[in-house]
């Protein structure tokens, strides 16, 4: 692998950024890595590990002279992120994001953007519960999507040089409409991102009347719930108020179905059941198909550790 | 370890009862281990791969002689398994179960069976997404808790052997009472298992519109939903028809947060959601300190493989 982008700055520094640094480096694609993080203790750890090869006090300091700069902040500071680093922005420079939500994305930051500075939306679908500036690992990519974003008229150079990134990085890549995107998302990611939220919530009610209980036996389901509502707070927080709309369609649309499935239950239809969970077993195996998960039992964690 | 029972009978060949063999041999706990299965050709499997000492073509045939006999059968048919192996049973043996639900298989099973024979309920903690006489293996319960649901003026040394079983075995062993057992596993796995299979059934209905997009886009969160509803059917229709006060009661408290938080989502309540999304968070760490998971980063599941 040879170098696509002579430089590259990172602004913010938590897992995403550090995973796409790490990633970078193992391939050799970038010439050297800036990076930028709003919190000075974020940018002291960043520098004590190494993380990238040069943090920056300020975003325009770090996005100088880059010829790719990707924006790995919440989705609701991407706006004013994009408006401080616009006039450091080099001319023919990308600017691109890692966003959960694309449509309020590319609304917050396209207007900031000069002429002449190719703006390629981006969102790698790749996470784990844990974050900040010593989360990321070199191979959190590998084989994972990230749909790239392009915009009408979108330099189709730009475009697929922050593929050729990507799929360097580790990744499989495709394109798709934003909006599209958006409700995608909001199915395999947002609306369960929020039941999670949600369930484990409930339980914490509840534990106060269980005691420790909901803790110790978690690994009845429970405890894969709370994997998920473990998630960076501010991030999800920014998802579910910028991807409203098709958050709140899937979420109407789960709160019909479970109470079809209540009503099963309180009226003793076992035959709607075993029908109902029989068909969500076959999506299991077409994931499994599609490579992405493996078969092997995972309830039982500790099976051959 | 010595042996704690001469001859064990396990009814129903699923998953459970293959782990408890496993792990019983793997400890020497048992004399012989007997099995019956309703299915021909779960006895046939069984047998192929030596799943017990011994696969009888009755239930009468697998308890005979047996110091304990195991029910690992979907709940709803707990009570007619009773039935049937209610005249084979020997003078002084245990009978015990692995539902899980625990009022309702007690009230299915106690009827049948005679003086003399110690009825001592169980529920080992412990699964995987998988089912049948292949799905087993002797670590499923290692470091699981198994909660043993004497029944009032239960033979206490027969409980103890018991336990002394389930610790050999490899479980942690805790008593509980049995409604409060139903209303602990109503939160901490059959509402989630209900909600998954609910997202999970959402997700599909909508997968005809986006094609395959769902299963490509899954591991952004719904992926871990997709593993728990790939659950047995027969075995979660039985769980929710026999637990169905505790499991509705606890759905109606889920529905209600989940209100108040699409309702903060619709109205733009950033401090709502930020705040509620910090307090779960908190839970996962104390999964993590209780030994009942561990810290690894999964969502990126292909890490250090």
């Amino acid at each position: 692998m040879s170098v696509i982008y002579d430089r590259v700055a990172l602004i913010g520094l938590g897992l995403i950024a550090g995973s796409m640094a790490m990633a970078m480096r193992r391939a050799g694609l970038a010439g050297e890595i800036t990076g930028y993080a709003r919190s000075a203790e974020t940018r002291d750890v960043a520098r004590q590990i190494g993380l990238v090869d040069r943090v920056c006090d300020t975003a325009v300091e770090a996005v100088e002279g880059a010829d790719l700069v990707v924006l790995c902040v919440p989705v609701g500071a991407m706006g004013a992120v994009a408006a401080e680093i616009a006039p450091g922005l080099k001319p023919g420079a990308t600017v691109s994001d890692v966003g959960s939500v694309k449509r309020a994305v590319i609304e917050a930051v396209a207007p900031h953007l000069p002429d002449g500075v190719h703006f390629v939306p981006a969102h790698p679908l790749a996470g784990t519960e844990h974050s900040g500036p010593n989360s990321g690992f070199a191979e959190l990519f590998d084989g994972k999507w990230c749909v790239i974003v392009p915009q009408d008229g979108a330099d189709r150079a730009a475009v697929e040089r922050l593929d050729a990134l990507w799929q360097g990085i580790g990744a499989q890549t495709d394109e798709m409409d934003a909006d599209h995107h958006d409700l995608v998302l909001a199915v395999t990611s947002h609306a369960p991102h929020l039941i999670a939220y949600t369930m484990v919530g409930v339980a914490d009610d509840l534990g106060r009347v269980t005691d420790s209980e909901v803790i110790k036996y978690s690994a009845a389901g429970f405890r894969d719930f709370t994997r998920i509502a473990a998630s960076d707070p501010t991030m999800w927080r920014d998802v579910f108020l910028n991807n409203r709309d098709a958050t709140l369609e899937i979420l109407g649309r789960f709160t019909e179905e479970l109470f079809a499935l209540q009503r099963a239950i309180r009226t003793g239809d076992g035959d709607h059941l075993h029908a109902y969970f029989t068909r969500t077993r076959a999506i299991r195996r077409g994931i499994i198909e599609a490579g992405q998960d493996t078969d092997a039992p995972d309830f039982g964690r500790k099976k051959g550790a």
